[in-house]
């Protein structure tokens, strides 16, 4: 198959517009007509032996997770998702049913989250290895950032964490399932924004390294004052240090309802502005290789 | 150096904001305030031994022509790139002073071209493997496609052809320095788009396969009538079927007044739909590998 023919397969299955988009695959860039609103722009790589493994990772999951990683930074900006962009280097062994099957469930949770794939690029590379941009919006002014954390906020995080270290580790079971298909919080992110939470970061290097980040950002510390829920048969170390939980880490105004399925954990304090735990969560500039 | 500090280190070189960039690298999306106008969204790849050698490519050239290609996908479409998000995945060889000259090379034309670099994503990988995005605008409906030739129209390019495989087999002279530095064609784009060019298409591929995607995409033939601009000393061969000039191919309808610098090579023709040529261009899922 030639690059012409396996970007008619692709086109073939991404409807090519709708939903503000005007043109997608085929030109030299996607349009996008966009409501009057602030754009969210965000970018992720998975990484042949970093972030999956051939052996285990089915491909399908491969595409799903790819996507789910770039709609999980869109749900911790309180955003609605609207397009993507793909771009593919495929090692020699992923053949055409590999890349049919990654597109398969790439695509399958694009159409549940109303994402429209939008374009990309091929290419060829010893292991493979995928980039996506995903598209979003929210309106004027209202998105959730990481720096807006006071003193005196309430922290939360959204599900239990650890599962998908949990997964890695053993391979089996939920959790397992978790880690090979995450479910970006969405509706959550945009039940945050209308109840106008102070910092929001999404857990995908684990709780110790994104609290961390969320502290930084808002030039404040943080003091762990609850139970951290842990998915079934998780430890403590996999819920703080783990990561891929693609869960939401969240402050609220003291006093401000949680919405359910959230758990406080802790309170922002004055301080060394940093997080209270060991940021000891997956930094690929620290550790050379990980475990999937 | 771990990633936080990596990032740092990019960020003091990338303005945060201006130019509609509300918020640029440091959270989980950039936030970008469109004006009311289409936008424009492109991806493509660099990647080691495939696009850039180690030993040839200096690192500021890997970068700026990592922005170069994004940007010559705007300029294709008449647009005005506004960010880009950078995604980049370093091999063990690649130690901080390349990642620092690579992004010098990149920010040193995004500073010319206006562009701020937004955001991006950091990894490992065996080999060096950059992905990129550029965001443009362009007013609503106005954007200058592949598919809008018809028969009778007039076929030009701009700039003289072939310079960069040149360059590429000769590693001297102005032709390497065209190879490893191209200058994206954003004015003669918004010329084009004032003028109300028919289609357009960069010369990323070579000349062969661009034309026959233009005459593919706009259903119609070409028939090719007048000389090739050949770069200095680049055979027809280089300049059909090299590739990476990043020139503007484009189509005026019959009679209208080309712009300088720019030359007549053929016209639109009813007829099976595909290139004069054979489309001997550049095709990653022809050829394993590249000759750089």
């Amino acid at each position: 198959m030639n690059e012409l023919e396996i970007l008619k397969r692709i086109a073939a299955r991404a409807p090519r517009a709708g939903r503000g988009l005007v043109l997608g695959i085929g030109d030299d860039c996607a349009i996008y007509r966009s409501p009057s609103a602030d754009l969210l722009l965000t970018t992720d790589m998975m990484i042949e032996d970093v972030h999956f493994r051939r052996a285990t990772h089915p491909a399908d999951a491969v595409g799903w997770k790819t996507l789910a990683r770039g709609l999980s930074d869109i749900a911790a900006m309180g955003g609605t998702p609207r397009l993507c962009l793909v771009s593919l280097a495929v090692a020699s062994w992923a053949d055409q049913r590999w890349i049919d099957a990654f597109y398969g469930g790439l695509l399958r949770l694009a159409r549940r989250t109303g994402v429209s794939l939008a374009g990309g690029d091929l290419g060829h590379a010893e292991r493979v290895m995928c980039d996506i941009v995903v598209c979003g919006d929210v309106p004027r002014g209202r998105a959730l950032r990481r720096d807006g954390a006071r003193p005196g906020d309430a922290v939360y995080v959204s599900g239990r964490l650890g599962g998908s270290a949990l997964g890695l580790e053993t391979e089996c079971g939920t959790a397992w399932k978790r880690h090979l298909r995450p479910e970006p919080r969405l509706e959550l992110g945009l039940v945050l924004r209308r109840l106008r939470a102070t910092a929001c970061i999404d857990l995908s290097d684990g709780l110790s390294l994104d609290l961390h980040r969320l502290c930084l950002a808002s030039k404040v510390t943080a003091e762990l004052d609850g139970p951290i829920p842990l998915f079934r048969g998780a430890s403590i170390d996999q819920a703080l240090n783990g990561g891929e939980d693609y869960e939401l880490l969240f402050t609220l105004r003291p006093g401000a309802k949680a919405p359910p399925s959230t758990t406080r954990i802790g309170t922002i304090r004055k301080g060394k502005p940093g997080g209270p735990l060991p940021p000891r969560g997956y930094d690929h500039f620290r550790s050379e290789t990980r475990s999937a």
